[in-house]
């Protein structure tokens, strides 16, 4: 079938080279005009702008939008919207908060524009081997539309999850899950590298994707990783940003009173990662010190000796 | 090659099938002379007792521990070294501490015994897929045994890993991440089936298997979970137990001073899914009663209505 795909980075250029791949006709269109030439070598007819991307599709049109969750997809959507006719299908497959999908599927409902919220999973590697879709919204709009999710996904790879704001609901907890997945592994990787038994991590991780109960497909990009980097990580910081859904999945299972606290826990640990002082650290060190006489570290490095306090030092 | 096989259990009685398919003899026994006489039946050498075992092994001998960890590895262990004699080698598969395995090998190496420590995973689905293997131990006795490995495990599913202990260590890291992964799949899936949204977790588990990123072999088997007992589980108690590596793990992390928070809090989630009643809720209840006035719930399940405070009830 015939898509508008509005937003060409790494996640919208890889899609519109697979929907091509498998016969789909593409209009694309950025805001870098330069990625639009890049796809239109490729094949896909492009667009100078949201109102030339709507003239180039003959209805009943299917626009997908994949730019940055936020604004940017809000203005996409919102001037979209103006280009299209009753009947035609806008599809977000960002990383939306699932309460803005619903407001604005509500918001297109008025106009009698379906929305279709596609939670999208895959990363850099679903052109090789498609992407991961949870799709919520109007089942006849998501039937419409599912020639374009069964070229995206792998076999049984995409699914109609439930009603709007359902799909960007299920990829939010898919990666509040990938971020306890990913603290779980990357703590027991730090015990076996301090371990004195001298533990090749690369080895490791990939004996464990061959049979054992952890494997994975995280597993198998932490032994490309180990491969890469060496297992000291020498090169890389241990900094870790946060995109969103780890945030909304915590609010989420605090709003339903679901008990959460490995996610909450993976999340936190990324603050953690982000600090260069702890200032909440500073605090029980000089609370110690008063109560204990124990050692602080100052500013610059030296280590204040203990002192005997009062009562002999006895606390922890 | 030949080896003996002690210990019939799930996962022993497995393994001999596996490795009598890949054409080696098995000498086998166990306490329970119905598991000896159904592997017999199979096709290995019933084996009487531990002396009977030794004797009908042709020197050079290798003889695969597969007890549960403790007092039946010590016992086993102890028991056939009498039978053996300097150069033959045993090698413990069970999920013994690693400390406990590094004490063996030297009491063993004493005797001119080879001691090798077999972190072994796959679980009862070892016999299909093959078991992982994380050996440690002398590099000569692993290589003298490394066919019965080979025949064990899947391909690239078996490597030694270190010295004495290694084995062992790695397989109770192993085990501490799968905690860790746990719990963040059914922190997830608790979110899902809390939301109003009306998902359908067998589905996304299903789906999720299918090019999303937190794919693995784990989230294959909820899959197989929930199309058996259905998504709300309501067959099955939220009671979990705990086998002694996650304990491990946290004590490592705990020596080495390597924040595992995740791994950690893991273990504790377990505990409490082990309390029909908590006892620091109860502290926490009525301390908020005493300071905010705030309700408590009886024993009984009657709610005492909030009462106001001296000030006014305006504490959490």
């Amino acid at each position: 079938m015939q898509l508008g795909m509005v937003g060409l980075g790494r996640m919208g250029y890889n899609m519109t080279l697979r929907l091509m791949e498998k016969g789909h006709k593409m209009v694309a269109f950025d805001l870098n005009a330069e990625a639009v030439g890049h796809i239109a070598q490729q094949g896909a007819t492009p667009a100078t702008g949201l109102d030339d991307l709507a003239g180039k599709l003959t209805p009943r049109r299917a626009v997908w939008i994949m730019v940055p969750a936020g604004t940017p997809t809000e203005d996409s959507i919102v001037k979209v919207m103006a280009h299209l006719q009753p009947g035609d299908v806008i599809i977000d497959g960002g990383n939306s908060n699932y309460k803005e999908s619903i407001r604005r599927g509500e918001m297109l409902k008025e106009k009698g524009i379906y929305f279709l919220d596609a939670g999208t999973s895959g990363g850099i590697w679903g052109l090789e081997n498609g992407f991961c879709l949870m799709v919520g919204g109007d089942p006849e709009a998501y039937a419409f539309c599912e020639p374009i999710f069964a070229a995206l996904g792998p076999a049984n790879g995409y699914a109609h999850v439930g009603p709007m704001g359902a799909g960007h609901y299920s990829k939010m907890v898919h990666n509040g899950i990938e971020y306890g997945m990913l603290q779980a592994y990357a703590e027991g990787f730090e015990i076996l590298h301090k371990s004195s038994l001298g533990f090749d991590v690369h080895q490791l991780a990939a004996l464990w994707n061959n049979g054992s109960v952890v494997r994975s497909w995280m597993l198998e990009l932490a032994e490309r990783a180990f491969a890469k980097e060496g297992g000291d990580l020498n090169e890389i910081k241990g900094w870790v940003a946060d995109s969103g859904e780890g945030r909304w999945t915590v609010q989420e299972a605090i709003d339903l009173d679901v008990p959460a606290p490995v996610i909450t826990l993976s999340l936190l640990q990324r603050f953690v990662s982000r600090q260069d002082e702890s200032y909440a650290a500073k605090v029980i060190a000089t609370i110690r010190n008063e109560f204990g006489g124990h050692a602080v570290k100052k500013e610059g490095g030296a280590i204040e000796a203990p002192k005997m306090s009062p009562d002999g030092g006895t606390h922890g």
